[in-house]
């Protein structure tokens, strides 16, 4: 499979520069690309990489063009192009729809067609799959759950009885899906299980990263809205909502009941707790500890800075006397003040 | 199924205000309940969705009753009255107990009476499988393994061999119990594997929340006493022994040999190094790094707060100076003391 | 089985005091210990219970041999000795090789001889795997996966298509080696997925804890190089390399294109950004947070101390005034200087 730039240009977007009939059959890097490659500049940091590159065509904003060797791609999102023509030249592996010999499918449900179900698959009673949907081997669908057409489940993923799965959804290996909420009323006895009576609801188009886990609700629904994009290993609680769009990077805890805006991006490590409504376009840094709701859109964040051990070990301990510090400062400060309002008036004649 | 609230008081508890007779088949939150439905009060901040409620009955505490509007079950613990109704309107599934034929289970286990296995589990060598038990598509149980009366692998769960899982477990998908512990002699040629001998015991009455990892011990054993609740996402290093009834909520890792102690509560995300002991009823709030060994309950945190990403970016550098600023403060104050009790003898005249 | 004390000093050196004759078959803790069973004092900590241990042998260093009231193997690194013992003692299980009637493989795979594949194991096509290697039931090895020669897949782990394991690796359950990186542009319409068409190459001797996931590339590989251990839930993003003999404990995330050196040591729940560079022998300790590059070896650190939440709440929240209190600081400082350089001049008369 190959296309021209021009060709390229015409599906995606921006303008060529150079030799709009190059033809293009693979993408890589500024260093290893070569002939018949495209390549891409998004991040200025790698603009020392553009002049020795070899590739046929580089995509890259306006500003680069004096610099590139060889053919461009110009555009103002190049790796929002770049990813348009990476999809294009390597699209998803098509299957043979079917059920393989190993899977055990119910008779109650439905399949759509050009449904894939993998070796050793399991799909539970009145589940309702899509067209086109993957589901890859090893996976378990438990009863009544629907997935929407053009969906994967690749592989190991575990999804729980009524849970609903929107289009075009890509669900990683090790996934959870609608496993209990942590809900427990404390008693003499110990603690009372709190019955999780609610699903997870999700929407188009999102994508969820390996071994991340999405609790259902305890009496609502858990709701990941169109578009959201969750890295691997990230915990979202029961009764989270996670607006249209938002992204999330890896080993990110959500608490139960939180609501998250629209188009947010949320770092890696992130911890956020519970009852709590994040605004719409919020960033949060990697690591932050969020305690309280944010209401305006804008990028926060927590946490301390990396030092060598040593010095380390002296700093952080004096994390326990900062309210002490503070208030001697201030005592201090008082001290000082006054004593030179004291001194002021002596001092006044010798002075002018 | 449907119970009258009366019958509900009976049962848990409880004393009724308004109609005894009034007929309850499901349970909903204070927004979304309509007739023949029950709800309940029990975070305070919710008070003011009491009076807008068109639930047949509320759980609520004595103080709110003057509040609802609706017939009412009132007692001291209305959330964990509420757990036990909730739990009698929607019991467990019950399933119909067999192997399923695309199981795998060796000649060598038994499987009392009442046991479910579901499609592509398999059970190795030697296990013993208590009455009721269920083990869920997909789950590995290794050899010599044993799962006690009425337990539940929800699917692809993973129990490596030997070890033991008591009465009434839930274990949800993706859970791994009993793999090797984190264990290597550093040498000349690299890392030396220690050989985890130790097993895993889970006690009676514990869940474990998704893709959660409980690892096997060095030499004892790893232990998770009854009672316990373990959320999704939770690291359990080798030899740790967490104490009857403790709950810690999702994301946390607790490193090799350290021993919690029982009815703690242990927030979200927390970090607890290793070799340390916790004494009973101890609180520990989400993200909190627990380096040292806690000997008193109550309740212990750590962690900075969150900020806008301007001014964090000013406030956490000053962490590296916090000594410095320590001693600065210190100094300051010797010279300021001084110079007081210096000028003090020469201000007295004046000053009387 | 069973050896002399004399033989497992021939075999993995030091020196014996005592009895060479003494035979063992068993390794145990200083207190567990008995008759037949050989026990190590590796850490000081404990030496106060090598005076009443029962065993018949302890691997220890020359400076505890006073202290050993029984037969004694004398070495420099007891827990290196130690490790080859109980390796010695308690082989890895060897499994009957051959292909469980249940599992699955594609025709267009090769096992070479000696394999074991467990039930209800998935391979797929074009796989190859090497000599002795063992993959356990419910694992699933997708298109075009190498293993190397004595590698294991305990269970339920997944390794994506054309991911290559070197030799001896050990992968335990849960463990998603080759999802997609996490890598989207942004875009009017929302987050356009970049293909991820790099693959992870792992090493020889390289052992993953249970349900840790390691990315696939982006363009180039992730790699993790030979002898690197992972324990559980870590998260290794896309194009991020490991180096060589690297340890890393549970619940750590590196983000994509990270370049760890050699030899680290990383603790449990540390955080790593990406597109950092780490230099070889770095230590860093549990929970640190490292936001740029380590360029030296030596120990590192971020976080802040335990404490009483209420104390605690009082601290943290001077975080927001710490770099108003610095400059704070630096005025008084200020102030005061210049007073007393001030006032030196008026006093000098007095106090010579």
């Amino acid at each position: 499979m190959e296309f021209s730039l021009g060709d390229l240009a015409e599906r995606f977007g921006g303008e060529v520069h150079g030799d709009g009939a190059c033809m293009i059959h693979a993408v890589a890097t500024l260093e290893q690309a070569g002939p018949g490659e495209i390549t891409f500049l998004a991040n200025p940091h790698y603009r020392g990489l553009l002049a020795g590159t070899n590739a046929s065509a580089v995509i890259l904003a306006p500003r680069f063009v004096g610099d590139c060797p060889t053919h461009a791609l110009v555009t103002d999102n190049p790796y929002s192009v770049y990813a348009r023509v990476a999809q294009l030249l390597y699209p998803s592996r098509r299957l043979v729809p079917g059920v393989h010999r190993s899977a055990c499918v119910e008779a109650s449900s439905v399949l759509k067609e050009g449904v894939s179900i993998g070796a050793n698959a399991v799909i539970g009673a009145q589940v309702r799959v899509g067209r086109d949907v993957r589901i890859g081997p090893g996976c378990v669908v438990e009863d009544g759950v629907e997935i929407g057409a053009g969906s994967t489940l690749v592989a190991n993923v575990t999804v729980c009885h009524g849970s609903r799965i929107g289009e075009r959804a890509l669900i990683h290996p090790g996934v959870v899906i609608g496993a209990d909420g942590f809900g427990f009323a404390r008693d003499r006895e110990g603690w009372i299980k709190i019955p999780q009576l609610g699903c997870v609801i999700i929407g188009d188009d999102v994508e969820v990263g390996a071994n991340t886990t999405i609790d259902r609700g305890a009496l609502e629904d858990t709701v990941i809205e169109e578009g959201v994009k969750l890295d691997n290993q990230i915990q979202v609680a029961h009764n989270v909502r996670i607006g249209a769009h938002t992204a999330i990077a890896g080993c990110t805890g959500i608490a139960g009941s939180t609501r998250i805006g629209r188009r947010c991006a949320i770092g890696g490590g992130v911890g956020i707790l519970g009852h709590l409504e994040i605004a719409d376009d919020v960033q949060i840094t990697a690591r932050t500890l969020v305690t309280h709701s944010i209401t305006a859109s804008g990028s926060y964040s927590s946490g301390t800075p990396l030092e060598a051990t040593a010095a380390w070990r002296k700093n952080h301990v004096r994390m326990k006397q900062l309210d002490d510090m503070a208030k001697r400062l201030s005592e201090l400060e008082r001290l000082v003040m006054a004593k030179m309002d004291e001194d002021e008036p002596q001092r006044t004649p010798d002075e002018q």
